[in-house]
């Protein structure tokens, strides 16, 4: 199944894809391409839509190639890209190679850790058993309501769980290969509302002004201390992000006041705990929550995947890759419902920036990389 | 110079005011048929316009007329009106009488007080020695920038100086009598502002919410007791009336949030002092104050003036009124600085509502008890 030709040349593969513009949400031609590139290598490709406007249609792509008895090993990731903005020095979606690196929006994130994947899978080891899925939705930068928990359901209907995942996102900071996530916070935001009386300020007495309990429910707020972080995650955070009363009559007492608040957990916590706590406090002043859950946390104890995955970047780099639990959610806090997940790709400095760009070298190492991963995952007893 | 034609009934000088449309800031007819009642009961006239829009112009009209050595009397108030709003039963500028009611915008506030101003100098008895003087604003209702204080500054370049203020303010409750008002409290507006550095909430290490901020100064504003009350008013109290961050991103960390608040002050303080106090609450967390003093708090000490108003409140109605510093500001304020000042007029039951109306016997009553007072003043020592 080893193919050696320039199509597979991972740096031709991304342009392909980076050729697709693909906002999120994202159908079409890009998982057209994908399509077209795995079915050479022997993958059986399902693509679906599902969703309606305004969250949808979302399509999706799950892929997957059984070489005998052997573990199932997943790489995901999205084909769905941030809108590109103005500004860019070139058409952000007619990649460009300007020196030694390609322009185009998602060229980190993550067209081109997608053609990695490819690249990597074309020049397998023959002689390897086991199952390879590839689990790629066209809504990860948006509500991901159609995308990643889609693909979950129709794995299982086909009976395909994974015993390890890679998602493909650009873990590495200042260069390829220094930083992979275990695990992720968990997000939440919360709105907490307290109704009052509306009245004039000369006669407040008949009114009953609900901005000083707001107040002392939101000093409540600031002095809960959720955790003091644990080996793996840094401490939960709570951020008043908003206060809104829109009172404009400076003679009135406002009959209602609302602020906003929003809480990054780690795994000493879920979203219903953490709301369970807001509402106990606010309902001390009479107010009352509201909540959105963006995403739980998830922590993959570091273990057989980050040691795989640790080996085969120090194999290709040279680097010593940090186990990090940083930054925003991804779609890992899904996939780590079914097995082991860890997050690894490109360098995320131009991350969702103009003129986002990925450099060859690192291209051909994360390939590199990638089909170690693999190699060795297939392996294990 | 006892006049005693049907024109000056107290209820056909009302509905002459009346008939004249005078919202705020009120120039011109109003002004023209008040002087033609005053001038025949021998007082100089001096009509004055000052101010630009949208502020201004506003039309001014001071009289006076002496007869021999004595104290010198000055009835105040303002010939502006709210704006009547939709929904009148009758045409808020044509006077109506219906029952024993007196329609009409300005019928209670306070055009019908000055009709009983004029009625009463008309039926003044020939030997009363002293100085009598009118003091009527076009800008009462309105910011009252160039209202009562540019009257001031005309009485100080023509040497007329009051011993004895009332202002017709309609200060009675549930009936004609039952209240005056020898003070007023005092009301500064602050906005109370704290920058922070704008960030994502994934790293708030990253960024400086002013929230937190702005909430422990909140909390120390409302911990401030600025005075437990005097024997004549009630406590100061502070409102917290708005608070606005306008952070509509859930996911961002606002740069700068801001609260307003109004104080009404009683004579324990000063604007100026309370800006100061709340400044120094303000800084202690980095944040900064803009103020705007409203108006200062004044207090008539009960004495000859409130004895004279008081007596004959009770000769003509039997009530016995209460000395009372509750309610907004007025432009009592500013003549206070002149000499002792007490407000004393009709139900303000419906002052700036839909169907304003008077009772005609209250006019008439007024008219009596106006006249009482100027006798009793005017025979002082
Ligand atoms: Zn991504
Ligand atoms: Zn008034």
């Amino acid at each position: 199944m080893s193919m050696t030709s320039t199509n597979d040349d991972v740096v031709a593969l991304a342009q392909r894809l980076l050729a697709c513009p693909s906002v999120t949400p994202a159908t079409g031609a890009v998982f057209a391409e994908l399509e077209a590139m795995l079915a050479p290598l022997g993958f059986t490709v399902d693509r679906f839509i599902v969703g309606e406007a305004p969250d949808g249609p979302v399509e999706n792509l799950l892929a997957w190639r059984t070489t005998g008895a052997g573990p199932h090993f997943a790489f995901a990731g999205h084909l769905d890209v941030v809108p590109p903005g103005a500004g860019w020095s070139s058409d952000p979606f007619a990649p460009d190679i300007r020196g030694d690196l390609l322009y185009g929006r998602g060229a980190v994130d993550m067209k081109g850790a997608i053609a990695a994947f490819v690249a990597a899978l074309a020049d397998l080891p023959d002689d390897l058993p086991g199952t390879i899925s590839l689990i790629i939705t066209g809504d990860e930068e948006g509500p991901a309501i159609f995308g990643t928990l889609a693909l979950m359901e129709r794995m299982a209907t086909r009976g395909l769980r994974p015993d390890l995942c890679l998602v493909g996102e650009p873990t590495s900071s200042q260069r390829l290969g220094d930083v992979m996530k275990i695990g992720r916070r968990g997000s939440v935001n919360m709105w907490i509302s307290v109704a009052g009386s509306q009245g004039h300020v000369a006669y407040p007495h008949l009114a009953d002004n609900p901005i000083p309990r707001l107040v002392r429910i939101l000093t409540a707020v600031e002095a809960e201390i959720l955790d003091e972080g644990t080996e793996w995650f840094q401490p939960s955070n709570i951020e008043i992000t908003d206060i809104e009363v829109g009172n404009a009559a400076h003679n009135v007492i406002p009959g209602r006041a609302t602020a906003r608040i929003s809480i990054r957990f780690n795994d000493q916590h879920s979203g219903a705990s953490l709301i369970d706590r807001i509402t106990g406090l606010a309902a001390q002043e009479g107010g009352t929550v509201d909540a959105r859950i963006s995403g739980e946390s998830f922590l993959t104890a570091p273990g057989v995947l980050s040691d795989i995955v640790g080996a085969a970047i120090r194999d290709v780099t040279g680097v010593d890759a940090e186990l990090s639990t940083t930054g925003g959610t991804s779609d890992a806090r899904f996939l780590s419902r079914l097995c082991p997940v860890v997050e690894f790709g490109l360098n995320n400095a131009t991350m969702h920036k103009l003129d986002e760009a990925v450099a060859l070298q690192d291209l051909r190492d994360l390939q590199s990389i990638y089909a170690h991963i693999v190699e060795r995952a297939l392996r294990l007893s």
